[in-house]
C-alpha cells in the first residue's frame, strides 16, 4: 500500500511487468501547462529496453497514451492519468521462478509478505513498473520549465563497477551524457565501459555502480523541516528504486573524515545573492535548499539476474538450484540515470508546491 | 510543515532549543502496552547534553511528562502527549546568530524560507528536537517489547574521523555500547576515541563519523512497495537527522564494486526457516525485510558550530565573521546513537502496523 | 489534488467525461481476495447510463478492464488499475459550455480556480467520475465477502420530490429495491414514482430526492477518532458526491426535536452479545460502530442541467441565456443508489484495515 | 489513530477530560502571523464550562500556553504547541462508569475497540477533547485576519428542541450571537430558550439542536475535487464534533423538495464579479466556493448524559441501571457554536492553502 509518492504534487504507480501494462496517475499538477505524450516519450526511451546493446534486449516501445487531465494541450488541474500498454511479455520464460526464489530478488519477501506473486517477469518488482516514476518526473519537469525555466536536473553514471569518472559535477553536460550508451560523463571515455559491460554480460554476470545527480538553478528554500527534510525526500525517493543500497549528498561519506574547520562551506555575497564558497552541504542547509547546485550520488549493486548457476530454495521450502533465463541488464547503470532523474523531480515538484501553500506570501 | 512522521504509527513532534519545551505526540499506538515515563527516561538520558565530559555540557536534566493517552499504566490508543520542559535555556549566547548566518548552519536557509526564525540555540534545528522522536521511538520500543519481544535495534559507533571500528556487526552488543561514552562496539578502543575528542574540542574543532545499526529479529514482511520500502524509509527517517549526509544498507557503497555473482545472497533452508548464507542485502530484498538482520549505516558530517573564526554573512547581505560561543558538542556521533535507534523504531513500529493492516488474514 | 480517498484502502481516481476513459487506482486491497471483471460489472450497470428509460440515455457499455494487481484470477496486494473506455462521446453537444457557465453546475467555479476546463459533457464534474468510485467499492465488497462475509450495504431511493417511502429501513431488502428502476424500496409504488420522473422530464426539469443507506453486519469498533469518526468520514465520503447538499445519520435533524431521555440508546445484553433497544444512534456511537445497523441519508439537490431557458453569464463577464442539450438525467437517485453504497464501503474497508492495524491484538 | 485533521494547515489534537490536560500541535501555519495566547483565550472562553448558568458548572479558567512555534510574537512556520491544563477534574463522580455503560455515550465502543478506556469524565471523548480543535481554529483564524482579511465565520444557534429561530443567515450578525447566552441570533429572544433549557435540567433532561454557519468573504476558488470538495470536508469537519447527527448545506434536505427550475442558482455580473441571485447552492457549486456566503446547518443530538434513571448493562455482560452525576450540560448547542466555527476554519485553513499550491500562479 506504499504506491503513492508525495503530498502536494502526487504520483501513483500501477502495474506489473506482464500483465495489461504500467502507468501513473499525477494529482496536484498546476493547470494550463502545456502536455502532450510527444513531451513525456523522451524520458521514456532514455529509460526503455532495448535502447542499446549494453542493455536488456526485451523488444517494449513504451509508447505512452495520456488518458486524462489534459485538455487542449494544457493540463485541467485535474488528475493525468497515463500509461504504457505491455507489449513483449513473455512469460514462459519466467516458469521456473513460479517455484523457485532468485537469490537477492524480491521472490521470496513477496512470496512471504502476500501469499502469492507475480511471478512473471518479477511482476510489480521488474524494473518495468519504473515507467510510473519516470511519466511522473516527466510532467514534472514540464511544470518547471513553465515555473522555474532555470532549474534543471541532470543524472550520471558515475561509476562502474570498480571504474569511477574523474569529472567535477559542475562540469558534467546533459549532452554528453546522452551521447554515449552509458551516460558516462564524459563520452570519450565511455567506449571502455561498454566493452567492460559486454564482456561481464558475456561471462553470465553483472556490474553495479554509482548514479550521480545535480540539480542546478534549484529555488532557495524547498524542505520541510524536521522529517521532510529535503535530502530526507532525495534519500528516500532513490532508496526506493530497485538495486539502491546507499545515498549520500554533498561530502557524503567522505567528509566524515574532514574536520568541521575543513568541511563549513562559509557564506558570502555574490552580489545580492548569499552564496557559499564550498558546497560540501551539496545545496541543502538544515534539510532546506539554499540554491547551490544540491548534488547527490546512488549506489545499485550489481544485478540480481545472472546467467550462472545459483543454489536457492523453492516454495515447497526446498534446497534447488537455478540458472537465470529471461532477458535482463547486465548493469543497470545506463537505466538508473533517468529514474533518478525522475524522483529527484518528483521531489522537487512536491516540495515546491508545498513550499508555495505555506511560504507563498513571502514572495510577494 | 513536515513534522509528523509515519502513516499509522505517526509521531509529530514539535518545540524549539530555547522556548517551552520540545515534544511528541504519538498517535496510533496500540492500546494496552504498559507505559510509565520510567520506560522513556533510559533513551533521553542517553540523547541528554551533559551526560560524558565529551558532549554539550548544556545542563538539561530533560525529565519527561506524560500529558495523555496513558490510564492505570496503560497506553489507550488515543494520542500519547509527552515532552520535555526546557529548563538551562542562555538565550544571551546566542546573540550574534540574530543578525549572523553561522556556516554549515541553518541559519540563512530558516531565514530566506520563512522570513523569521527563532536564532536562540539554532531554534527548530538544535539537536534539541530529536527529543521528540527519541520519545516516540522509545514507546514503540515499548510496544515492541510486548508484540514482537525477540526484535531488538543497537546502534553504535563505527567510525569517528577517520578511524573505522572492526568489529562486525552481528557480534556487537548493546552493553558494550553503553559501557563507553563514545558507544563505541568495542569498550576496550574506547579511550582513544575519547582522547581524539578532547583533542580536537580543545582545537576549537569538530569531528564527524559514522552511526551503523542492526536490527536483530525483525519479522519477514515488513516494507511496503514501490515508494514505502523498507530501506527507503529507514534512508529518509536517518537522513532527515540533523548534521546527516550518507545512508547505505548492506553492502552499501562498497557492494558497487561486487560482480553479481559475489553479490547475491544465496538462500538455504534453516529448518523450516528461509535463510540467506550471506547478507549483502542488509535484511531488506526487493523493499520487504527478510528476517535476516537488518544492518545500515549513517554518515554524519563534523559539527558545523566550531569555536575557530570563520567569514560568513549577515541578514543584512554584509560580509562578516564570527566565532562560536554557546555551548555544543564537538562530536555528534555519542549522542545520534540513540537518534538512529528512534528513527528506525518509529520506522519499525509503522511499517509493522502497515503490514497488520492489509495482511492480517495471512498469519491467522 | 484531492483525488485519493482512505488511509489504507486507497483509491485514487481519474478520469473526464470526454477522454480516453476513466478509472480508478486502488492500493492497500488485502492479497488472495478471487477478482475478475464480472465482479465489477454488476454494480458498474446500476450505475450506468441508459440502463432504464428514467436515466439518461448517453449509450456507455462501461465494460471494464483490470490492468493490473491480479493473477491468476486474486489479488496481488499490488495496486488494482481498473478502467472503463468512453464511447459514446458527443462533445459537439456541450459546445455552448465552453463560453457560458449552466447555473448550478460547476462551469463557473472550475473555470475560477484552475483558469481552464474541459468542457465537454462536465469533465471531472460529469458524474461520469464516479465510475472510479464504484469500481473502488466493489472490490471492497469483494474483499468483505471474504473477510466480513456477514456484512451487507443496501442503499435505496427514500424520497423523490416530495414522494417519501414508509418502508423503515431494517425491512428494506436490495433484492426489492432492485426489481424496480427507481430503486425505491417498496417495488409496488415504484410505478408511480417513474411516471412523476417522466413527466416532469417531459416538462423540461429536474427532480432531488434522498437516498438512505443501511449497512448489516458491521463489525463493532470501526472508527478512528476523533477526526476520522465513521460517522465523520461517511459524512464526507457521501457529501463528496455531485448534487448530494445533506447528511444524517440514526434520527439525524428530527433527533434535534425529542429529550435525551426519549432520544438515548438503552443498552441490554442479548446472549453474550451487547445490544441496544432502540437505534437513535445509527450504529455509530462516539465515532465507533457498535454491531447495530448503521443507517444514514443523503439529500440530492434537483439535477441542475434542465431544458428550460435560465439565465447566465458568459467567461467573458457578458450576461447571457441558455438551455441544456446534451443528455442528462431528470432525476439522479436512482443511479445515485450505488454510488452510496459504492462510498460506504471504501469508508468501510478503510476503517476495517486502519481497526485491524492498531487493534489486531484484541482479537486473538 | 484518528487525530490530525488536514493537509497543509494541520491540527493533530491530544488530552482526556481527565490527566494532564488537553491540547493541540499546528504544523503548516505560515510564518510571520502575529501571535500571543491572548489571541486564543476569548474563543477557548466561549467554549469554557462555567461560562453561564445554562452550561456545566465544572470550573475550568482553560488558560492556555504557547509552548512552541511563536518567536518575538510571531509565528515561525515551525509546529505551534499549545495546550491548556486541567484544573477542576473530579474522577471520583464518575467512579460506577467504570463498569457501566452510559447510554448513547461512547463507553461501550470504546471498551470494545480498544479493550481500555479512560473512564473519568468521558476521557477522550469528553467535550474537553475540543479545546484543541478551539486553538487550532483560533489560530487559522489569525491566520485569515492577516492574508485573507475579509474573511469571517460566524455561527450561531439555529434551534433548541422544537423552537427554530426566524432570522435569515445572512442578517445574522456576530455581536448579537455572543449578546447572549444561548447564542441565539435574536438576542430579545434568548430569555426563553434560557428557561426552556433551565426547566428541561430541572426535570433531569436534556435538549437537542441545530447550530448554523456562514463564512462570508471566503475567497472564490476553495475546495478539492473529487473527494476533498469543500462541503466534503465541512461535513467531515463538524460531524467529527462530539453529538453532531447531521449536516446540510444551502437548500439542504429541503431543497430536495423543489424542481431544478426553481433550484437553481442564476448568474449574473455583478460588476466585474460573478454572482448568484440566489443562493441554494450555499456558496460551494461543484465541490469549489463561489465567492457567495457560505451557509451550512449541523444537527446536535440531545445531551445524552441525564439525571434520570436509565437501563444499561456493565463490562462484565450484566444488565444493570444508572443515573448519571458528574457535572454536564442540559444543552450542547451554546458551547457547540465555538466549536463548528473552529472546525470551519481548520477546512478554511487548510484548502485556502491548498489552492495556494497547486493554483498559485492564476492569482499573478
Amino acid at each position: 500500500m506504499g504506491n503513492t509518492f508525495g503530498h502536494v504534487y502526487r504520483v501513483t504507480t500501477w502495474g506489473e511487468s506482464h500483465g495489461g501494462g504500467v502507468g501513473a496517475v499525477i494529482d496536484g499538477c498546476p493547470p494550463q501547462i502545456p502536455l502532450a505524450e510527444k513531451d513525456l516519450q523522451p524520458d521514456l526511451d532514455r529509460r526503455r529496453p532495448g535502447q542499446s546493446k549494453i542493455v536488456t534486449p526485451r523488444k517494449e516501445a513504451d509508447r505512452c497514451e495520456i488518458l486524462s487531465g489534459v485538455f487542449g494541450g494544457k493540463t485541467l488541474g485535474t488528475p493525468i492519468s497515463v500509461w504504457v500498454r505491455n507489449q513483449d511479455a513473455r512469460p514462459e520464460a519466467y516458469r521456473e521462478m513460479e517455484t523457485l526464489y532468485r537469490p537477492s530478488h524480491a521472490d521470496y519477501t513477496y512470496q512471504a509478505k502476500y501469499g502469492i506473486r507475480n511471478w512473471q517477469g518479477g511482476g510489480r518488482t521488474s524494473a518495468r513498473e519504473t515507467i510510473g516514476r519516470v511519466l511522473g518526473g516527466s510532467i514534472a519537469k514540464k511544470m518547471f520549465s513553465q515555473l522555474v525555466p532555470r532549474l534543471s536536473v541532470t543524472a550520471f553514471v558515475r561509476q562502474v563497477g570498480s571504474v569511477v569518472a574523474r569529472l567535477e559535477a559542475d562540469r558534467v553536460e546533459a549532452k554528453e551524457v546522452e551521447a554515449n550508451p552509458v551516460r558516462w560523463p564524459d563520452a570519450k571515455e565511455a567506449n571502455q565501459l561498454v566493452r567492460l559491460i559486454e564482456r561481464v554480460r558475456s561471462e553470465g554476470d553483472s556490474l553495479g555502480g554509482v548514479v550521480e545527480c545535480i540539480v542546478r538553478g534549484c529555488p532557495v528554500g524547498l524542505g520541510e523541516p524536521v522529517f521532510d527534510r529535503l535530502e530526507a525526500d532525495l534519500a528516500k525517493a532513490v532508496m526506493s528504486l530497485p538495486a539502491s543500497k546507499g545515498f549520500e549528498i554533498g561530502s557524503g561519506f567522505a567528509g566524515v573524515r574532514m574536520r568541521g574547520s575543513e568541511h563549513n562551506d562559509e557564506f558570502y555575497m555574490d552580489g545580492k545573492r548569499v552564496r557559499t564558497r564550498t558546497n560540501r552541504s551539496g545545496g541543502v542547509q538544515g534539510g532546506i535548499s539554499n540554491g547551490e547546485d544540491i548534488i547527490f550520488r546512488v549506489a545499485f549493486k550489481p544485478v540480481a539476474t545472472i546467467a550462472k548457476f545459483q543454489k536457492t530454495v523453492g516454495i515447497q521450502g526446498k534446497n534447488a538450484g537455478l540458472k537465470a533465463r529471461g532477458r535482463h541488464d547486465p548493469c543497470v547503470l545506463p537505466r538508473a540515470v533517468p529514474m533518478v532523474e525522475a524522483m529527484t523531480l518528483l521531489v522537487l515538484a512536491d516540495h515546491y508546491l508545498r513550499d508555495r501553500a505555506q511560504n507563498d506570501q513571502r514572495r510577494k
